[in-house]
């Protein structure tokens, strides 16, 4: 359950209105790495938790800081769009004719859909989805999500700092990047944590004794002037299994040319009938067959 | 540019057709980790890699080598989805009335829209979209995102790998869960040659002079019951700058409560008049005026 | 800012897992009207009231009640999923066919993606997106919005706990039903109290001084053999400005046939000169010589 | 089945072209409370209604009407689009710095997409999708859901009619206003027949039985500081059931602090043992058991 | 302005319920190629025709028809979702193991989301969206687009033609079909209308006189084993202009290989330095100079 | 499987960078008709052709082609896109007011996400999906589909062209219009080829024994002033079957009105009871029933 605290985590008070950068501003709400992403994605982790204590209270501390931070963000937005010239500007322009060019850059749903709010956009208007984010209950995985999400945030945050001289905007921007510097580490230092509780691995390796041995070392070479070679990923050891990394250039195939099946007549597939006659999928046919040969030994209906 | 050659990097041969295992499957082509995600952010990092030479190749042999999964469990589905039934199936379901369990698990745009082929969706049938991939022009970020992506790539092909008994299934999977543990090392191994190279930090740092000194190494707990300050992220000493961690317990927020400017009034946002009058949005207000101002001086037509 | 409490508003607490059953219920999550829907719905909303006091406070005590029904029913899902069969079920089958249908049945990203967990999509493995709320910052408007998504959301919480026996998940289900039928009258009388404050009128009606003031009292027939008029929209007076509902049938169209004019020839519409000669979009035409002769006429510099 | 009419309801002819404004417009058309959002949802609702007669007959009159307004809009933005600058604008430019802002703020999907014609999107180029719309089959929740969607469709198109000084565009958007108000008016009305005809309640309450029965009518607080409490809907009677409405405050959860069982091993989810020992998925787990003695009793094959 | 008729343009009665087939045929209303699509399409493209007459009247009259069609399938699929199992089944299910299979097939949305009646989605829930159509103003582009979505709109029909043995499905499938074939040649009889009509060539050529001269009659080899060659289209001459059509075997690239500038620093791409030193993007930068220029000299405040 | 060549197909040099231009641009990859869609159109079609020989190893020969038609427009917008103003402006404004304009006319994506290259997006920042291609399977289908996609793709590329002066930019776009025009005669060669092998027809007509043999020749008319039946689509003969087109003027509907059965209460439709009585969905009802039946029969349980 949540509660709410009327205060900002930080202040959010431009020193004067900006709807141009009000519109650029909406990438860290509703863009693939705004708040709204890492709010779900560690809310949902934390939820789909499997470990009472420190992770899963973790992970539920910071999802419940990120809400903050989407709270933070609308409430710039909103001020920064004070005094916008969202009405008839024919005679405005004539008087100012860059007003036009202002118009332009700003984003027109601030006004049409949300009354000089926010929107829970990214800076293009483009919605927000939940596609964005992932909670697999692998936390070595999702640690690594994390860490990628806050240091991409931190990217498109650190570029919007440079975008704007507002005192008040760059007050807050040091806030996040700092949030976001420190975000990266907490998940970092979540992955030496879950090796040293014996919980994982430096990767996600789970089914590794089934892997193909070979192919967890091998670099394949698919440019014939590739100079990739000299990179430490294809030559030393592996961080896994200490083995010595192979190359292979150039990348060698197997020896399946990939030809499908004749096709069910019925799908109307276009096929010159070169690898036999297809067969209409029916219980004859695939998976349904399997099943149907196990039912009847069951039943007994044969 | 890019050539083809017939064969695939790995036979996609199943034992024996599973329709229902190829509505599973499509999760690695379409999903958020699938295929079709490694495939274009890997091209697109490397096309707008600024590099030239081991980094940018890099990026682009494994781009590259993506594409050819693609094509491995596109063959795999549309192998595994022969003779499935898709046709009528009611004098079928008499003899074999489990035939519509199979049906019901299949996905019938196998049959509608691909004609017994792969769709370029995930399990459920959504459509795969870009906003899956990232291509900041920043190594680090990407190389991050990258490790992330194959992390839970790998662990969806594992568990899918636990779901077929089938022998040809299993030893394409084998394939890619090898290719998985390397690619996860390989983009760690990448980050570590950035930072022998001298091109980036332990975490993204850009503007990191800018940024709070002090929220850069504090934990914040946000419930009461937290024993989240047990992990290795509340305390101890960063990783960057080698500072004591900090914790905050509890959250302290700052003394802006959010409230709004008033609203513009052309906007009809519901308002009280509690916070004085709002006014349009016109020349006179916000970023206009601003601009407005120094195309007056500019142009000296005022 | 918001704080977490670990209790839940109400257990989520099912007699037995039903995986099916939890597939189902992913529509109270990620549906477009899902638990998601409103907590973000009322969150921004309540970022976005100009009013400080009652109103600004209501809506962010629900927004902030509804993040922990997001929470409640993660919880429930996640235990519905316990002991699903997310494994090669081959030899399964061979002593239960059924399973194949529980398998059919099930969502496969349960386990693929959430290991177990609930997703933030819907019953059919769709993204949830923040093209499904508004918050416009006009109160009356909002309020509508919110009753409407109680009213669908109760009806779908509804039908779901028709399909379920389970006494646990029937418990929380009364208390979502009752929340929702509590929400509904919450907005319903937050559009008395805004009315009763001076705020709104029965309808939405900014700039109703504008408006054709025929066609806002006229019901229009668009099907000769419409029974339409019998309705109460059809007879009687009209709730804004007391008049006499008028009815036009059929319906009377303008005398606007919808040509348009003649095409840009560099865009290559297809055109047979019927309207005369289109003209290349240049400095010459439309807006931009509008905001051109303003310009010219400021800077004097023709 | 349908008819066409070439005259358009009302005439769509702006007194000159103005491709920025065209830009904005669609928001109307494709944007979530565009004329295509109640095109569909009315004509669906029509299609899904069970009654016979006045209802089902006045759904398929404005769904038809709506059909309509999408013509009409899509006429006003192609004959707003007259002219644009669409070509080279270089030299242009270098007489007509001015022009540079125009395109800026023009939708350039306008000439490459539709050759100067309206497009099926939103204003910042978003298409249109159905997840907008509902038809529940329930009409008091449908009701509500198009009283909702004609009060923020009306809001959006006041506001826009303020941002043009067009008398041509200002005559159609009158129009539209005035639809809007009326249609809002209908569908309360419709829920004052449906009453009257004892098909609704005041709330949809189906179920209503099974509802808890304090939860129903009790306001939560969620903020210590939070004075929503003086609003009409934390005192007085409820609408429903005629009961005094209770306070919660502050909000007291349930005991269940949402620990989840141990997780199923072939998933791979972090887990530490603490809960006991997991156990994989399989015909003697979850749902899949249950059926499954169903399945034995009745064929008798145990 | 449209019409409503009440009768069908054919007859949609199923003679008895199908649930599992209503999941299926709701193809036909919001896949890529359902009826959706056609209608819009058509209708954009005829608002949007340029040219009075023939050309404008027939794009109406068929999108005026393709809604009909929205309209039988709608209806169809809510007799068929009749008598549907919807609600709780666990003891029914003791009585009839095989419902378990019937409603995993269900699609859960038709009961939660419709109340027994069609969604606007496709046969896997996923939503129809105007991303789908196309309108470009050329009539010949269009039609090309049209003649393909009849194509494979038919071609779904056919599949699910074949999915059911019920006779009213079957004879309203039969009358789809056939406007199928019916419109496939509409579209192509159009093309041959432009063309005698001097309103398009054989393929879309704009622009014509600019186009490489050699690149618009080569087939270009990319695989060393192709045998494409074989076909038509590598041998004889084209359908433009009467040319031999050239092989490129193999592909022969240019020698650009895509190295891109120095970075922007304060964008903070990953960069070595070894393309020389980048610059910050500013008024001496890129595109704002170029226009900088053209108004310092035009305004003369240099 | 795929291989990298370095160089690009054709140079990507722009004489000089245009940031406003390189957001135009964007349309050409991640549009509906960008090189994305062929690139992955022809790559599923390819993968998923049934006849080993030329058509499989053309569409895949052509869908390799476009994988470099991305790379080569992504390494022109990264070009495009050197020194474009993404800091703090205010300063830069004051000297140079245009500046406003051009960081209007910008995308700040192609700063805040990409850090100056291009996105995977289309020009108003709308991600690409692959619910824009289609692999049918059926070749004639695809084919017809595949000539769309070129017709629609070099149109837009042709109003793209007239958008620069750039020497640079324009050389590209010659090439790109080359190929599209060949591209489009290719799939037309290719329907030809597929009627000279005894793989097609004219138009896709599976089941064609089946469909309604008046319908697939008459023309309905749907608009009383309709002149559409001056074309030839409605006059003279079939292109399929050589029959006299009919016209249908007024179209003449069945006489089915659409009336649905009486809901199940258990969904709560809204109903009056004129049509009988409901039934709750349950074993006895609809599919399961037809199913039940046969189960029982089969296992010889009842």
């Amino acid at each position: 359950m949540y509660r709410h605290v009327k205060n900002l985590q930080f202040a959010a008070k431009p020193e004067k209105p900006d709807a141009v950068y009000a519109m650029k501003l909406q990438e860290l709400i509703g863009g693939q790495f705004g708040e709204l992403t890492v709010t779900m994605q560690y809310l949902f982790q934390g939820w789909n938790c499997r470990i009472p204590g420190k992770y899963k209270d973790m992970l539920l501390d910071i999802g419940t800081e990120e809400i903050g931070h989407v709270e933070m963000i609308s409430t710039m937005i909103a001020r920064l769009l004070e005094g916008a010239p969202n009405e008839t500007t024919e005679k405005a322009a004539a008087v100012n004719p860059v007003l036009g060019a202002v118009l332009g850059g700003m984003n027109p749903q601030h006004a049409i859909l949300a009354g000089g709010g926010a929107t829970p956009f990214n800076s293009q208007g483009v919605p927000w989805n939940t596609g964005y984010i992932v909670a697999s209950g692998n936390l070595l995985a999702d640690f690594r999500s994390n860490a990628h999400a806050e240091a991409q945030g931190r990217l498109q945050t650190s570029r919007l700092y440079n975008m704007s001289d507002d005192p008040g905007v760059r007050a807050m921007l040091k806030f996040n990047l700092a949030r976001d510097t420190w975000h990266q580490q907490q998940w970092l230092l979540g992955i030496e944590q879950l090796q040293e509780d014996g919980l994982a691995d430096i990767v996600e390796d789970s089914n590794f004794e089934n892997e193909d041995k070979i192919q967890d070392h091998t670099y394949w070479v698919f440019d014939e002037t590739s100079t990739a070679t000299e990179g430490r990923w294809a030559q030393g050891r592996t961080l896994v299994d200490d083995q010595e990394i192979l190359v292979q250039n150039p990348a060698v195939p197997s020896d399946d040319i990939g030809l499908l099946p004749p096709p069910d007549p019925k799908l109307y597939a276009t096929y010159d009938g070169s690898q036999g006659r297809g067969k209409p999928g029916t219980a004859a046919g695939g998976t349904a067959q399997g099943i149907a040969n196990v039912v009847k030994k069951v039943t007994g209906t044969d």
